[in-house]
């Protein structure tokens, strides 16, 4: 077995020099390197983005839906969507495991869910089985490829693969915040009622303990009130994150008219990013999750109202944070209940 | 005289409920609040895209970009170029300071730069002197106002005003660097040969002290000569920054081997982030001072490669920024003769 590049570039075919994400083509070939790990899949989750721009093209019909996705995947070597450009993520068996990776905690036959993007992926369909729209779920029959770097959940014994699923697709956030939130700090989060948000308060109202002040930013009312029911968070306020004066104001009556040490964007629109720094103490946090986040608005936005915070870019991996995640599900039977009901 | 919030909101016009850089029209009244400052504006530096664009709107009439100019400020109380968003900054002299300001360091009749953007700024213009197309400057009579907020920089009296305010436009990079790069660290600086780059490198090349490697990136032969001959780094590399597995091999063999415990991006073009985020270790830090850098591609970029890096926005402000950059041309005869040559 020869042994490949660590990042996967020994599997780019065009532009050469790139690695395979920005690659046209990467080489699909499932003779594994002696550092890559073959993976028999079963579903592919694509990401809402792309499965919604295909299904446009294809006029709804699953058969030209079908049609479209084996046309990407052979033609580029992976399910990246050419006009969205993102990918997705996938489910399967692990068939073969490199010799250079024989020390991971892995074994032939564990069931896992990649945690890297399918739009740097080596993948091979040789049949779609299944289409299922309303959860952007495609199962085939087919085989893709993990490198040295790619990252991977072993899918959990203890709770539904789709539970498991709908937590590891936002486990960055939350892992993030363990090893970013300590005690006494106050906390506030924007965006609290969605999937990534809860958990980031979750997460936060425990690190921060007796002494710590978390405090969930939110639309609704009934959000609000059920964040604090559920004990996910010590205050809610209620405020467009478009506007940042109110988010100023409205954080500052909650936290005894102080500013907060970190603020964690979790929300899922654009223009938030004033509204994240201002409430900000100097020489406090800013963790942006968004992907809706805009570089040069925080970075010019904070230079503006000359803000000396710490600007993080939420980096979709941490150490352990699959196990991180899935913990709080097992911790929080109210977390648990929740996803269940929405999630799955 | 009535206090104005810090961030001046009090004097946004509309849209209501976002600060004076988002919003359209602002209130340019130049009776001040009491947590505000008057200045008699000597010269603005327009942005150089906001520039480029006007200039070519008035197809390089001098009458025609004045007229474009006084058009902008009439309609938004503000400078800022409606097709690009950009503002620039202002030279002036103080002419009054509101009392709860008072106990600054600055008198009325002090020369200072604006270090936030014409972007936010209330700005009246009653007379444009003259347009320096060559440096993006135009002359006026007029008058503008600083925020509770607003960072400025009082001109130093032991160098040319030119020099300070080329050092000055970046000052946030340099004074990032002092206070993030350890003694011991190895740092890699993309875009090394630019105005902040050379500013970057010899601030860290300081810090990291005889048991420290700093590794300059550049494109040119003669740009690497220059900077390992005029003492700024430690070694310089040649590569494009657009090329990822280069600069991470080429990185590797300027440092022993090793990934770099901190990158830090000046360069200005788009599509470097994995270049910055490849070569750095697990736990280390990659540094965005560059405008190019896209949110998106660095989040989705070091989570594809299962990197566990933080990443840090570039703010251009941080306490005591412009002292610190400015401390640079005054220790360094090699920088400041450079800066002399080059910007001024």
């Amino acid at each position: 077995m020869k042994k490949g590049c660590k990042y996967g570039s020994h599997r780019v075919l065009e532009p050469q020099g790139v690695l395979t994400q920005a690659a046209y083509k990467i080489d699909n070939n499932m003779e594994i390197y002696s550092n890559e790990i073959l993976v028999d899949v079963q579903s592919l989750n694509i990401d809402s983005a792309s499965f919604t721009q295909i299904e446009e093209e294809a006029g709804g019909n699953i058969e030209k839906i079908k049609a479209k996705i084996m046309e990407i995947v052979g033609e580029r070597g992976k399910q990246q969507n050419p006009v969205t450009g993102s990918g997705g993520m996938f489910i399967g068996t692990v068939a073969k495991i490199g010799e250079d990776l024989k020390d991971r905690d892995l074994k032939v036959g564990d069931k896992i869910a990649s945690l890297v993007s399918l739009s740097l992926t080596p993948l091979k369909i040789e049949e779609i089985l299944d289409v299922k729209p309303e959860i952007d779920r495609v199962d085939i029959k087919g085989q893709a490829i993990l490198f040295e770097s790619g990252i991977y959940a072993k899918l959990p014994d203890d709770m539904p693969e789709n539970l498991a699923l709908a937590a590891l697709d936002v486990a960055g956030a939350p892992a993030q915040t363990a090893k970013l939130v300590k005690p006494g700090d106050s906390v506030l989060v924007l965006g609290a009622a969605g999937k990534s948000g809860m958990l980031c308060c979750y997460e936060a109202k425990k690190r921060v303990g007796p002494t710590g002040n978390v405090i969930a930013l939110v639309r609704k009312q009934e959000q609000a009130d059920n964040l604090v029911k559920w004990g996910f968070c010590h205050k809610a306020i209620l405020a467009s994150a478009q506007e940042p004066m109110a988010v100023l104001n409205k954080t500052l009556e909650a936290n005894k008219g102080k500013e907060v040490d970190i603020s964690i964007s979790c929300v899922n629109i654009p223009n938030t990013e004033m509204s994240c720094i201002l409430p900000v103490r100097d020489n406090g946090v800013v963790y942006f999750f968004s992907m809706a986040t805009s570089f040069t608005k925080a970075a010019l936005g904070a230079e503006g109202v000359g803000k000396d915070v710490t600007m993080i870019v939420g980096n979709g991996y941490t150490k352990d944070h699959a196990e991180i995640t899935l913990q709080e599900l097992r911790e929080s039977e109210t977390l648990r209940k929740i996803f269940e009901e929405r999630y799955i």
